[in-house]
């Protein structure tokens, strides 16, 4: 039995999500024919209270679509140090719109509405880029799955309207933050441009990421996942097993972030551990003492088959989800008690 | 009973490629972990006797990543004037890319070394555009089905050679060319740089098409999947569509070629049609005399639940596929011919 | 004594105008205190009743930044195929703007109204690229000098209002058409969004173009010639050329002209010239009879110390220019007469 | 007498700079056939022991071809936060190449290697950017003027070496650390892949910038600066000024650099001054004490006739160049003595 926590983007659907799946009414979403991703796309953008989605083979599309909306070449976007659209999207934002990030050092990958507005270049000021977007993700992905105050993501509403930026939601993990703060999902559809939601991550849907605007901008959308090569035909096997997760898989979110938390208190009782981020989610951080190396620990579980990852520097990560299940967590948190170190 | 002869695109899996779907044994494959689309990838690889071959959503992000591989933004491509590449692809080569086609006037959609060898920059001129790659289609989509001949095909890969530029097969509807010329996948895989293949027109997948290429360009080939945002999770289900396909549904093209053809002798005897495009696969073009309207013709065979599309100017466009069966095909002959315009 | 006819770019600035480049006033253009460079700008926004103009180094500059004004990433220009902005500018639609050019084929690099309406393509088919602008040459430059009539560019500006698009004039050699046609440039302002005009071709100014447009879009230009590198500090020495240009060397581009048209008519008569195309301004190309050879006949006029241009195909060109003078002339007619092939 | 300490590029050329302009021999440079450019170019090559060089019509163009010469889209390029590429260039670095920029927090705009080394993305992790590029300034601009130890730079070289990245210097200013740090250019020649230097700023040419590098590098670079607009016909008066500036204008910073030294040195003794930043050439920053307003101190020396900048937050900013004489600088030191804030 392997445990992986490297990432809950390795889940496999269930016996009963592949049975909707292989239920599926399905047809040429190209020429948007296909039933069951319509069903997805309205589904997903009536639970949000905004005006349209369009269903994406990966996040990293619908994130990169929402960045080509919102800005043209030479121009600027706001978001985190850490932010996913900036470290893990192959550089795309240059690639795909020619745009540039500023960088801010928010605290676990959120920023303020303070430093967003410190951050705008003067539009009159032609030699720096001008400032178009702002970019945040909920739950952040390298800053240990960390949930934003909603107030905090009102404030930088009112700083986007003064400054007319607009501003999309990297909403990956939006699925956990929502559950975590027992949030509603119009809360978001209220504040934001775009928002990008995951169906594979938590969710555990095999593929498929939804974008949520306007009407307009998802029209326009339509045309960018064209040109980046998202049209796909018979794609309403994939969007069945969103929908599922959508019935089936949200609440659920909760028994992970209770493992993630219950791992923390473990972790941090153990010698060799120096500190334990705040666990919020179902993503985990922690760093090992500095006479420890974090390789060999990697390694001293894959022996026990736990699968973690290093993120460089003496931390470690992990990641619960779907298919880690009570049996293997009872199974990790003594594994950890015990492990010789 | 709808018979939609409008593309290929439009057909849904026969119970035994689901049944194969479901079984498939998936992966993460952004961590390339999911082993249906490994099987896959070395499946075609082999079959074309490349290298190395990559998944991806669509046609259109494998033709994009093929003429990113091969250039630089500001270099030219030589193809013919009708190409997908250039017409259905939503201006991608220049916005992925940013390289600029030099649109050759072929014969149905396929053009010749000739044409190649007199339409490239001289190098030193640095005013021009520099030529990197010739994209040729085969079979051609605007085309009408028309199928290369493979000298011709030779005698550009000879001018590619003198002239050091990259060569590219857009094999969307290659299965078609080699089911009606008998040819074998090999014979393309030692001439081109880079072939495309569908899996979702003829072959009837779902989703999906491969990239062939050496060892080194699938690697860089990879990274551009990632920035363009075609990196799925559990794409096992799709790809196993793919295998299945490749099993069993290859020889039965013969069959859509006989059943367009068939066709096309029935619309050569009718009053109202001016000239049937000879028909090679299957994608039937012709035209209708000029006191006819297209738009006409299309509203009446509608009214007999026969979807068929119009190219303009006169010309009709029909395509037959796996979910064109013999009872429909008997039908439609029987309506055309018993059809008062 | 060498003839250069290769180009009319290929001047020196007169005693009269390096004088008066010597004695500008100039300041640092980038902070827009460069008194010559504002006085240009507005002479010529005067002039075509335009409502602002930016001065840049290149013409090719001000093309491109045109084309950025009006185009994002993925769309389309219609243009002739012969249009500098494809085959002469590197590429530069692609690489600056991600656009590609929709090639229609004109009559002496001018085109119709009719091709425009016919190569727009239907803004809700995504797959195709979206049609935004129109860009046409006068006069054209690899078609021979010709001269649009302004009854057609009318023509093209309406069909441009119905469908929404931007209409912009590459006019390197405007002034020769203006010239030619006894027009006003105020006839061309009213009618195009942007227009291009070059100091440095007929004029004679050492370096320089002007793009003439709305306050807004010249106040948007600014910010993309930043972005190229066109932001040039005392470039007042250069405009005050370009203002001596415009008060001293528009109307004796008739002579130019009449040069270019008895060139021709000398050309007519010799045995081994084929055709001389019309000769409307200060291009002249013709092409000699299948049995000699073009670079032969380059070659034997370089001996007499007369230089012209290669088209390629027999085809030669020349162009006059304003250090093309009257003593030279007879010489080249002269030589013309004489000389044995 | 107006005092313009705002930057160096503000300077006009002297009469015996005039003088050379006005001489100078010309041709049509996009041809190659200006000879002043090209003495221009031997020059300083010669002078950098680099193979070859390209003038430019400004210092943006030069660095963004620099750039676009060693990055393909989607890569990445390390440079310090403050880094003019970054900030004052438009956003160039994301529109013309499509690549990012891995700020790095150096001191006063000067990195370390180590620092270099800790950004370097794994290039077998292709969710990330590929770093292609190390981009250093020297001296720096935001940074004050400051100059990098030369042994750094080499250290930052061997880890370009390492790690197969090119390595260009921003060096609009290095005259000015060449002559602070008494070093000979060909240190900095043997070091990088390209170098950009500035004749408009410190050197009081009217324009113009020259971009080193190897053969090969500057044969493509002549095609990119097509591209963005960048090719001048008789670009040799601004050349001329060049030359004339090499000559002449160099070993003169000196007297630049001492006044900035004695400005600082009136300064530090002021009661409103909080801290005045190292002096090391002629850029010179400080800050008032917090009850005090930057803008207020602007006002107040503009009513005298002595013009400085902002940089914001109680920072300012004063240059010293060609055009600030010794007069000048007596009554500037006067003036700061007896000003009552």
């Amino acid at each position: 039995m392997e445990i992986n926590l490297v990432s809950d983007t390795v889940t496999k659907p269930t016996p009963e999500m592949l049975q909707q799946m292989f239920r599926a009414k399905v047809g040429d979403d190209v020429y948007k024919q296909d039933p069951t991703v319509i069903e997805l796309e309205e589904t997903v953008a009536d639970l949000f209270g905004m005006e349209a989605a369009l269903f994406f083979p990966s996040g990293t599309m619908a994130n990169q679509t929402a960045i080509k909306l919102h800005t043209n070449p030479g121009e600027q976007i706001i978001c985190d140090k850490w932010s996913h659209i900036f470290h893990y999207e192959g550089g795309g934002a240059s690639f795909n719109s020619g745009v540039s990030c500023c960088l801010v050092d928010g605290d676990r990958g959120m920023i303020t509405a303070a430093q967003v507005e410190a951050n705008i270049n003067d539009p009159e000021f032609y030699h720096s880029p001008l400032t178009r977007l702002v970019s945040i993700e909920n739950t952040t992905n390298k800053g240990g799955g960390a949930c934003y105050d909603i107030e905090e993501l009102k404030r930088i509403r009112q700083v986007c309207r003064e400054h007319e930026l607009k501003y999309h939601l990297d909403g990956a993990r939006l699925w956990n933050a929502l559950v975590a703060k027992r949030q509603h999902p119009k809360q978001y559809g209220e504040l934001f441009d775009t928002i990008s939601v995951c169906l594979s991550k938590g969710l555990g849907a095999p593929v498929g990421s939804v974008l949520l605007g306007s009407r307009d901008d998802i029209h326009r959308a339509l045309r960018i996942r064209k040109i980046l090569g998202g049209g796909m035909r018979q794609a309403g096997y994939l969007a069945a097993a969103g929908l599922y997760a959508l019935q089936h898989h949200v609440g659920r979110l909760e028994e992970d972030h209770r493992r993630a938390r219950q791992i923390g208190s473990v972790l941090k009782e153990l010698h060799w551990v120096n500190k334990v981020e705040p666990v919020e989610t179902n993503i985990l951080i922690f760093s090992v003492k500095p006479q420890y190396n974090e390789n060999a620990i990697i390694e001293k579980l894959k022996q026990k088959n736990i699968f973690i990852s290093s993120m460089g520097k003496g931390k470690l990560r992990l990641v619960t989800h779907l298919d880690y299940r009570e049996v293997m967590h009872s199974y990790v948190l003594e594994t950890l008690q015990k492990m010789t170190i």
